[in-house]
Order: C-alpha cells, then structure tokens, then sequence
C-alpha cells in the first residue's frame, strides 16, 4: 500500500486523490486550514508548510510527497526531500517559484520570452521602463498567482502608482518588468515527464483569462502542427533541463504566429482539468504515474473539449448535466469572491457540436460573455 | 451540501463516492465491517444493517440513501425508507433479491425465463427434477452471489447431492430449481432509470463468468440491433413495472437467437465497470444522477471496451499501465481467494486494437486463459 502525500490541500489535490484511488493508493494531504476541500476526500494533517513538526507528522505517514500549491516555501520542500522522495524536485519547484529565474532559463535554452528586467529599486524601475517602452506590467517574482501582484503600466505616467503598489515587495519577494504582449491568443502546453525521463503531452490548449484568471480552455487550441511541436519542444527542453518529473504547466503567448513563454507552473493546472474526460489519461493521473514511476498514460483526446471555470460561486448544474457531454466538477467548497469553486467540461465529436453546446450552457447560466470567445473560436 | 448514504462499503460504493465527488456530493457509508474498502475514501458508520441504533446514526446523517449491497434485509430498507428517501426503493430491491420473485415478473412481464420451479421440499425436488429435467440448477431463492448457493444437477442421479448440500436452505432462504441453458453467450443490459421516469441504457455489455463469477466483460457485446432493442426493453418494461430509480443490470442468456432472462441485480454492476472510461458517463455517476433527481447523463461509448476482473488478488499492474487504452482499478482490498480485488479496463478504437492489446496483457500477466475468449469473440 503506498500513500502519496499532497502539499496543498485544495482543487488539485482533491482531484488527484479521485483520480489516484483507482491506481490503489492512499492519499494524506497537507494544508494549513482545516477545512480544505481535498480533506474531504483524504485524511489531512493541518498545518503551516514552515511548521517542522508538522510536516515531520506529514513525512512520516507518506511514501512520496508532491505538491498541490505551487508556493511551498523552497526550505520546506528541500527538508521535506531529505526525508521522502519528492517530485517535482524542489529545485525544479524553487526555479518556477520565480519569475525571474524562469525566465533566465527560458532565454538560456533559447525559448522566445518577452522583454525583462530584475527591478531591485525605483531607478532600475525607470530605466526598465525607457528600455522596455510602455506598455508593460511589473510583476512580484515570487507568490504571485490568477493574476494577483502585477499592475500595468500603460503609460510612464503610471510608474509612480506601479512603484506605489508593489515597490515595497522588491526587497521581499522581488520584482521584475516585462513587456506587454499584444498577443492574439495564449496557450498553453501541459505535460508529463516520468522518472525515467519519458515525455509526453496533451494537445495544446488554448486559454481565456479575465481580471488574470483563467476563464476557459479549449482543446485542442486552434495551431497548426508545426507551431503545436514548437511548444511542445519548448516544454520538453525545460522538463529535460530541470529534471522535472510530474506534470507541468508551460503558459505561451503567441503572437504573429510567433511563441512567447510567460511561465512554468510546477504542477498539474487548471488549463488541463478538461484532461479528465477528454483525454484517455487525465493530468491528475499521469502526475501520479509519473510521481510513482510507473508507466505513463496515453494523452491523446478524442473531438474536442471546452472548460469553463466558476468563479465565486456554483452556477446551476443541471444546463450542464443535460448536455450530451456535460461534467461537471464542484469542490466543495464554499462560496467566496474570486475563489476557484468548481469548472465543467463539455465534449463534443465536432467543433460545430461543441459551440452549439457551448451557446446553450452561455444562455442558459446567463454567462454568455464566458463563453463567446470560445465559440468565437470554434467558428473560425 | 448533499450527503448520499450507501448501505454496503465495498468496491460499488468506492466507485460510486470517486465519481460523485464531482457533483459537489459527500458520502457516508455503512458496512458492518470497519475496513470495508469503500472507508478509504469516505466516512463510515460501522454496524450490521439490522442493528438499528447503526442505522438511525447513519439515517440522520444523511439526505438520501442507496446500496453498494442487494442483500441489505427488507426490514432494514423499509426502515429507513420511512426515515429518508431510498433509491432503489424497498420494493424494487425485494423483489431482486429473490429468484422466484424476479423469475415471476418476468414471466408476467412476458420477458422469457428458463423453466423453473419453486423447490418446498425434497418430493417438490424430485417432481421439478422430472418435469424440468437434467441438467437443471438448483439455487436459493435468496442470498445468493457469484454462483454460490447453487447446485448443478447434470443427471437426476445428482439429486441426493443437491438436497444434502441445499436441502436446509429450503425452509430459511428458499430453494429454486432452473431449467440450465446451454447458451451461447451471457449479455447484460446495464441500464438507469431517473426519478421523472426517464430511462437510459448503455450499449449491451457479453459477459464470460468462471466458476459462477464474472471473468471478463466486453461491450458492445455482438448482438445485431433487434436483439439489443429487444433487450432493453425488457429491462425497460422491468424498472417500469418496479418503479426503479436508479442503475440495474438484468442478465440475459443468448440461445439460438433467443433471450432468457436470468436475473436482475438492484444495483450498479460488475459488467457495467466498463462504463468509467468507456461511456460519455460512467454508470457510477448516472446511478448518483438518477438517485438525486438530476439529469441523466449520456451513455453512448467511444470504441470498444473490455473489462477484466481480478479475482483474489491483483496482478502486476505494468502490462496494463503500458496499454494506450489502459485503465487500472484497484480496490484496495487485500487479497483473499475469491475475493473481487480489482479489474482492468481496456479501450481502443476497434476490435482488432483491442484484441490485440488483450493478448499482449494476456501473454504478460500469464491469464491467456482469460482473454482467450474475448479475443475469439472480437475475431468473429
Ligand atoms: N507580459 C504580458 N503581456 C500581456 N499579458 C500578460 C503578460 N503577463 C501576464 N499577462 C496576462 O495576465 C495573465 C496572468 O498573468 P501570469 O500568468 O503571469 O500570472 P499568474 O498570477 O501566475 O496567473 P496564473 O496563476 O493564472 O498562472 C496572463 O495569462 C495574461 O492574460
Ligand atoms: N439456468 C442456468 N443455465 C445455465 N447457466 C446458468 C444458469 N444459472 C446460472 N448459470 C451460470 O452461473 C452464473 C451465475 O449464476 P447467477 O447469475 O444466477 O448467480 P449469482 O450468484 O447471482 O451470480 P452474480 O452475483 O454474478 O450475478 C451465470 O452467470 C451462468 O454463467
């Protein structure tokens, strides 16, 4: 009998543990409240991820430990892996931990990145800015996440109210600049590297965000193949150079038919939570495949999938449920603003089928902003 | 927050608990052992389901209840049903679980039976043995499972055996004598039924059984349209007749193009696993749709699908994991002879994919005698 452990008790977890139960594993997630919505589905130890003792009761009751939470501190995951096996491995965490580091490797293995600077102070700020040019965003290094710890600079005139926002962080988190990308679309590949060092991935996907939270996803994205092996490639090379094992996250803008990586997220992601019924192997199990060193699973899909994330609180579930290929994910958890509460997915043989589906679900929950760029999409 | 209460902690409610956890459900569990498997993944109450003091901690503990198990006593549903809604209802699952019962629908029903007769006595016996003649089965009415509490009577010389191994139950479960059929092949309708009456079935599942217990599942079984509309308008007309909410099965042997209904299990069932990879929606989650009132989901399936059962204990799990179609179940049980540990479910696009992915696990795990016969069927 082997027990996975989980960093991070939320969405991914709980999706983990439903999608690893089947492979005859047990689950004993971490989180530092006691009501995380992973506990409901697998025993939990509460606590924070500096708590020592708490996360020696954690080490002690698991065979191999990975992450929900992409923020465990790095000294937290290094201690914890002088105990258990740890995958991904806490560099492969710390190094997508920071925006600046992630990027530095991204240029190093000669993927496409958008312009950057390290922000250390107010003057470096300024001179960013003359090099950059406006538009572009300052963003924390460190902790950000759905968008949070970044403000636009549309123009230089908003460099005061930039530093006035996030200044104070460059001598804690650090800040860095990076170029505003006018970008057409973003996509994103999510893959699966094994401890032998397989590769594998999941068709494109191509992604929505609004107020910097991911609001839909759609697969496969609308690529041609070259540019899909582009951004596979891209994300092989980076699993290869961080000796990633799990799965992962490469987020690309693109742009004039040209691939810009924005980040690494070090874990299984919600632009691929569409992997768990259009896919032959979803994300969550593959992660854990991949964790425990067995085979990985096949990533191929059949027709085509849509997510729509719910934000803030459950739609009504029954215009999804009464769609031929309508899942429907609530966490459970309880309503909050801006929280990630649930998603569904819909499926469909054709890309007609799916926008027709796609309408109806928009109508019927009043949500037809959510899901017009999708069927948009889909048209072209 | 909906809390679904499942009588019987076995692999059917574990199944059941993974793939509610989606629609936002929790679950509480009741078995009358403490490590059934079911509690690694959900609260349980332990306590016999005649014990009431058990059954009225878990009746207040929950919104609507279910069975993993069919020979929960009548009294025991009947109990709870006046507390909460039950599905199936204590009638429909009463009637299952009594051969002589069903036996007596169907023929009302005019859905075809093998001859049978209701065995009081030894001189009952010896009449039926004459009318139905050898070979014929004798079983008990109730409480039986994967072939146990039955007797192979192949000539009437067989008689004093059957009465001696049987003969007690004549007066405490009851005894039935069934004409045996030489059939060609055993299908089963798995089907679901909502609470507004709507009824779904998923494509005809052709099942191999050794030793009385299922062995290997392959659907769509090979049986041309009017034999598999005939089918399932039986089972159709069945949970009608029952006013059955919920998913069933109801066995059919095939003889010479003929349909003989064996029996009907009040429940979602061994030969629909399948369902979890190979349907638009798993009977697991349909029987939870249906036991809530909520939307049915669709039941068409992808391809072609086998499911392989693993009796005792599970085998090395590799050879599946490295099928491109390859899905593994393990109950996390402990092995025990007999005991349904886990299965293997095996997808691909056509029957010759999965024939031949059938030998290679076949050849890998040593079990040529398993797969031979699915692989002969998906030959012809
Ligand atoms: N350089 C950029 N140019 C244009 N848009 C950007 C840029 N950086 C970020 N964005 C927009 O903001 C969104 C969120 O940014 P980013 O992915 O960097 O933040 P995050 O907080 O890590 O988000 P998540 O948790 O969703 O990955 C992006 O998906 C994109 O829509
Ligand atoms: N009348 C019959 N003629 C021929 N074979 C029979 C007959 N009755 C039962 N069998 C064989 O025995 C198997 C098990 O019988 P049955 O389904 O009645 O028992 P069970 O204990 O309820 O099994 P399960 O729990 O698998 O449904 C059948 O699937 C079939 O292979």
């Amino acid at each position: 009998m082997t027990t996975v452990g989980i960093l991070g008790g939320g969405q991914l977890a709980r999706m983990m543990a439903l999608s690893g139960a089947p492979l005859g594993l047990r689950f004993l997630v971490m989180d530092s409240v006691a009501d995380a919505c992973a506990g409901q589905f697998a025993p939990m130890v509460v606590g924070d991820y500096t708590d020592e003792a708490a996360l020696a009761e954690f080490a002690s009751q698991v065979d191999v430990a990975t992450f929900d939470f992409e923020n465990v501190p790095a000294a937290s995951a290094e201690w914890l892996s002088s105990r258990v096996p740890v995958f991904p491995n806490p560099r492969a965490l710390g190094l997508s931990q920071d925006r600046l580091a992630e990027k530095t490797l991204f240029r190093e293995l000669g993927i496409p990145v958008p312009d950057f600077a390290d922000i250390t102070d107010r003057a470096a700020l300024d001179a960013a800015v003359t090099t950059l040019g406006a538009p572009c965003i300052l963003k924390t290094r460190r902790l950000g996440y759905d968008g949070k710890g970044q403000f636009r600079i549309k123009t230089a005139g908003d460099v005061d109210a930039a530093w006035e926002a996030l200044g104070a962080q460059a001598s804690t988190v650090g800040l860095i600049l990076e170029a505003f990308v006018p970008f057409e679309r973003e996509l994103s590949v999510v893959a699966v590297r094994g401890r032998d060092g397989e590769f594998r991935s999941w068709p494109l996907t191509e992604n929505w965000h609004v107020d910097g939270v991911l609001s839909a996803s759609l697969a496969p994205a609308r690529v041609d193949d070259a540019m899909a092996a582009r951004a596979i490639a891209y994300a092989k090379s980076l699993a290869e150079a961080m000796d990633y094992v799990g799965v992962f996250a490469l987020e690309l803008f693109c742009r004039d038919g040209e691939l810009l990586a924005n980040e690494i997220a070090p874990r299984v992601h919600n632009s691929g939570h569409w992997t768990i019924e259009g896919s032959e192997t979803s994300q969550f199990q593959n992660h854990l495949r991949a964790v425990l060193g067995l085979p990985l699973g096949d990533t191929r899909m059949v027709g085509r999938a849509c997510m729509l994330n719910w934000i803030g609180e459950m739609p009504d579930a029954h215009p999804v449920l009464r769609e031929p290929g309508g899942h429907w994910h609530d966490y459970g958890k309880s309503a909050r603003t801006g929280r990630k509460v649930g998603h569904a997915t819909l499926r469909a043989d054709s890309a007609q089928e799916l926008a027709q589906s796609l309408t109806r679900v928009g109508e019927a929950l009043q949500r037809q902003t959510q899901v017009a760029p999708v069927v948009h999409a889909l048209a072209i």
